[in-house]
């Protein structure tokens, strides 16, 4: 049972379906920088390609080339620390009773423990701890034809998903009933697309035209396209932290551009906790929207007081002496010359640990700001997710245990304010009964029996 | 269904298991230069490494001390050209409810693909196609302790089998019941070491304590060590071409050294085809006892003709424009200087395709000899092996529809004869019952009813 | 004579000089991303590691752990396509009558050419292109002590340089007369060091002292730290574009802030040019602070209309078919939300052949953009530079033979304003006179001699 | 001054020169398996390809393709522990003034240092401590058209060398007066091709000319090929050691067949030191010649009774426990059959250190040998080379303070016997006064005074 947040693209009937998915997963690659993979077919032969890495780094010309076919589905995995291995990187492929199954899988199955000792005990073996290959058995245990077998198997699964299937001639796309995680449908030349996220629509110049319903199973195959609800009733239930932090602002999800919640977020942000100063400083990128939205609405002027170093690799090696802020800093280093003397709201669209943002405040002392203001655009993160997002565990949460102000002593700034629960939704596109907001209320729409650890299964190293 | 010859090498019960097998996997590497891999346990926790290449490149230091444990198993595949992909890397291991399971396996099942149908059909999914494999499916499906499981599943199988299995705190060794590939028990410092051919035990100064008979299933676990036999009343059908070609010289295997036993055959060769001439050469270095006996018993001198370099790599660049007998000179060149106006007798191991040793006597030719002629130190070479070398096709085998005064007309040399099947298991040092000759005769000891292609499951490249 | 932009950075005196060193680069990478490389010497060994890529890629814990001593330099190398070969990589070493000689080089020397080929004329060899070894060569010839002999070389040097120059036990760093790149000296703990930019310094928390002086050469050595002004009465010519778009945000150079600086770039050309529009978006990242000053002085907000892709790698692969605008959108995507009807004044650093920003103004059209007013916070770039900066050739630079309206044609906006050169000087934090501005007036204050081409060097692929 | 045992390649006016060259050093790989490199001219422009490794693993199709011309010099270079770098991959290309000039090297120059010396007080700088650089940087200080800078430049070296030189026009080869290392001429399809050994003739099927003389430099260009006698009266003084163990057996050098020398090596050696005997056996590959020579004339039966292991890699990683013998046997495994009770004479070609010897013999003696009885194809080794053979310094040389019963001892063998000084030179295919014997008798044919240590010039980690 791994909790991570990744990002999956499709595409059916396009002579340049591999290549289209190419740049799919290069417009996603924010949901995910630990492995990519791509899987296309010709309608009578399935290629494959993965690794891991970022997109860029897992394909070449080369291995593009090696892919044939005139549909793909992809995936980019996110990189959660301890569990990575080159053995789950998806799109995950079978070979299985002479024809060929694969899966990406976008979220996470509650019930996956159970399901897996199961399958087990009928003598299933297990390559994985992807809920991916979790569902390629239930697909093979299941009866009927494809269709049938899949929504078979995505009826016995518990908790969110958004997840592609394809055999060598059919495609398939489906979203759990209560629409966790975002799924979008678009075409481009006549073919359709599925993606996470708009932006990868953007890129190819392919036009949205809807979000795949939460229960709905969208199946491909050479007689066309025929969308299934296959399941009935069930509450809504989007991630809020989408809009709030894991989408790209370009993004439309949800029902609204990404961009606009989050200026709405701030200027929300604004009207409740409002404050003097000189100016307001987002934390970039993910802060920026909040911070100009805060900054509109209080106008107070909006500065670039970070700069971003856009060179960070993957293996900084810290030095054997300890230098004050180094880790933060090398990434995000302030303007000392617009910080000193100045009152300063720092605009972050979340807090998870409050150790990043207490060595980030600190530099910001460094420089001689007066005061410093912090503005958090959601309320505290008090409860784990999941649902498909790798969050800490509910005593690593900075906000789970301790008082506003306990947590402004902590970061050490002069004063510090959340969004309210009530301003945060009311700056969604939707009602606000349609967001999952579990992490911030510990409300979870799909209950949560099964806890077994994901490291239970995972003592292969490779 | 792939064919392939390999190494395989186990250690129960030595704090230094993983060093030992690496050892034993460098001495056996004669028996496949494809892959190597390592799987060891500490009695909790199981660890591997495996990778494509020599044992000398798949492990470093750093990788061997990522592999824990006092017992550990190993083995090295054999390069079949078209198959290679890094998932078919053996030992295989899966985790299988909660517990690790790991096979290596030298040999060839012949009903592998009936038997994989009736899993797929009961939904199992194969994520290779490796006959280890098969086994670790079978055992899955299969009840009672890990003894009677792993038992009950080598009953299912038909065909050749030396075979290590191995979970967190058992391990267990067995032969199939015709026993066609070797496998050794042996001693080291109050451990047990299991291993293809004696080589492995001489480089790590282990006792050879006598080969595990056909049938005979030998488990090890924190109790010791018991013996069983598994089968009763199968022929014995001991692979001759160990002896003839693929063993190495300084082993034991089948009753005797086989140095020795190719000394004899050369020794029957002379006897049987004696031939006026200046110098008896081999071809080396597989033909070189058979020379050697050859040469003892004609009393014509030895001499070594051919000189190799030593540092043929993986990949050969063969220049735009021919140059004559280039792919052969490049691994042996005729020292001229020795050949010209001689009278030669040429003795070869074995003839398979014909292709290399035409090239080859051209070459000798050229350097000025006036007679060729050449010696086969095995009989006609005329059908396919099923349980476990990869020879050609029958199509393929030059001797399967030729005369041998064909042969020689296509090779080009004066006088061509090969040892008769019954000179052949003079030589040997058992009883000749009890080898299968299967290659020379097409008499097949198991039946091998089911030829279904390895190629129709592998269409998934990496 | 290679055109490149580097970054330069040293330390004498730290017992962390190595890590300070590779923290330093870390900071100045943005000057340079084509190889990077340190040299460090304890007193009696000079020992190197460079490489080919980014700080992060060439260093590792054990590379650095090589590196051994109390002073190091080290050096950035700015990607310039066709003449990047691992040769060329600085800092350059050699080894030299039993001495080691080690020299970073940060400009362009326009009298190359005419020193190599004296110096080739009397024996000597040269390796590479590069400047540096041309000043090694000088040097190795010179007479008198370590000091005088740079120096004497460096005065035969006319142009570009900011330099550090090494050997077992001493350190030097000079600037040319004229003080085309930037060079500061700070201290920490005790120790000195030298970076191009302040920035460098901010990250290792080093207090910054001074710019070392045009034409000043600070030499230290066991017994201190002594500065000479090797030359008198040149006229300062500080580099302008590296405030408008070469140096980083949060660096100091020249006499004032970067990001001040290009701000107050944005309030001139908003006072030079209004126009009437619903926002004011930069391209990002170079564009931000002047569109952040335009907007402060127009009135009209700021917004961020383009989503940076933060997972760029070095090789995209562009797909068989053209996708419109594919090349600008992967880096920078417009969010259609924000645009869509609105009247924009999109604010760029400068314009060099124009291709990129007609691509990118395509992309906002697409977008629904209802105007588009392209403002630069620059004059038009006319002439190529010879002092360091690797400007594409006159022909290439689209403003050298176009009027304004010409380049709005091309670009495809609505109206197009350039910064009048009196705005830009305006901006700058010293006297106008101090500032070369040849890149837009073609006034070189150097003669530039000797375009004898780099190429007709570089003909030995490796 | 890098002692060093290489082996160089050219062709001059053949299309396929590249191919061939890379054939060529194929077939000289035992000369030198460190690196390799091919420098090819196409009349225009000079390519080189260089690197680490076998021919096999430097060389693939891409980097022969980009190798383009007519004309082509390779190099392999001997691995020397410590000192091997990058850097020094021969052969050496400068780009100077305005041409390519490129040099490959076999043999070691005695005054290196001294010229090394003085060319450094006027100013050259090396980027190396190769005696081919040093000979560039002569030719670059000569006065005359190519050929007589070439030749005015090897007048001042003194030492060994077998030496190619070449433009982008011209091509040279030459040898020192006394010929220490061998250089021979050929042709193939109306070019010439040059090479250390014959056996890099056969391979492409070129035909062997003669040897190049002592003294003479051969100079190729568009007009033909001229020889000149460029040194007289000297004596000659060929490498003895070249016959006895460095050469291949099938080629020919100073006047005969290495096989045939070594043959008649071992002949001599039985004539000298018969001993009563069940078996002569090798020490393979280097002293099969010697032991067939001496089963030959003593009437012993020839055996093989070592196997060698073909898989060597570069990397094989000793156990944590001492296991005795491993080092010696994972190379060379004793057939314990063959030897068990048996009186056994080993031949060896020569003995160095004595140590790999000592252990080898121990792993006889654990198989059971009755007696064994070493016999030597040379006299005892008693004096380092300075003229490009990698031999140890004196004290390390087991035979220069011991006498033959103390080695005897320590290699713990029944009897040790060397063959003597003339059974040494009656073997060889020319008169003794012809041969350089200095590592037996301490007489150098050019003095060595110049004993400067190559570490001071090398302490650039790389």
């Amino acid at each position: 049972m791994i909790r991570h947040c990744c990002g999956i693209f499709g595409v059916f009937g396009h002579r340049n379906a591999v290549e289209l998915t190419y740049l799919g997963l290069y417009a996603l690659q924010h949901r995910g920088q630990e492995s990519a993979g791509i899987i296309a077919s010709d309608g009578k032969r399935v290629t494959q390609w993965r690794g891991m890495g970022l997109v860029s780094e897992v394909f070449t010309r080369e291995s593009l080339q090696k892919l044939k076919g005139d549909f793909a589905i992809g995936h980019v995995r996110y990189s959660t620390t301890g569990s990575s291995t080159s053995k789950n990187i998806q799109p995950f492929l079978v070979e299985y009773a002479g024809t060929s199954l694969a899966v990406a899988h976008n979220g996470n199955i509650v019930n996956a423990g159970l399901l897996r000792q199961k399958l087990e005990a009928s003598g299933s073996i297990f390559q994985t701890t992807m809920d991916s290959e979790l569902l390629i058995h239930l697909i093979a245990k299941s009866q009927g034809n494809f269709k049938e077998k899949v929504i078979r198997s995505l009826k016995q699964l518990q908790g969110a998903y958004s997840v592609l299937v394809m055999t060598e001639k059919q495609f398939l796309a489906g979203r759990d009933p209560h629409g966790f995680r975002p799924l979008w449908l678009g075409r481009i030349d006549g073919a359709f697309v599925v993606a996470s996220e708009t932006c990868a629509f953007d890129l190819i110049q392919a036009k949205p035209l809807r979000e795949i319903l939460p229960g709905e199973v969208v199946f491909f195959d050479a007689r066309g396209c025929h969308s299934y609800q296959a399941f009935s009733g069930r509450k809504h239930s989007f991630c809020i932290f989408e809009h709030i932090y894991f989408a790209r602002p370009d993004s439309n999800i949800f029902g609204g551009s990404v961009a606009r919640v989050r200026e709405k977020l701030g200027i929300n942000l604004a009207r409740e906790h409002p404050v003097p100063a000189d100016m307001v400083i987002p934390v970039p990128d993910s802060g920026t929207y909040a911070a100009l939205g805060y900054a509109r609405h209080s106008g107070i002027p909006f500065e670039m007081a970070f700069v971003r170093n856009h060179y960070i690799g993957r293996t900084f090696i810290h030095p054997a002496e300890e230098i004050r802020g180094l880790e933060v800093k090398i990434k995000l280093n302030p303007v000392a010359e617009l910080i000193q003397g100045k009152r300063i709201v720092v605009v972050e669209d979340s807090i998870v640990r409050g150790t990043t943002s207490s060595l980030r405040m600190k530099t910001l002392k460094n420089c001689g700001a007066r005061e410093i203001h912090m503005r958090v655009s959601c309320p505290p993160l008090c409860h784990p997710c999941f649902y498909g997002i790798d969050f800490p565990t509910e005593t690593e949460l900075v906000a789970s245990t301790r008082t506003v102000e306990q947590i402004r002593k902590r970061i050490g700034v002069d004063t510090l304010a959340y969004l309210s629960p009530e301003g945060m939704l009311e700056a969604m596109p939707l009602p606000s009964e349609k967001f999952c907001t579990a992490c911030f209320t510990g409300k979870y729409p799909v209950p949560v029996r099964d806890r077994i650890s994901k490291l239970q299964f995972e003592n292969q190293p490779e």
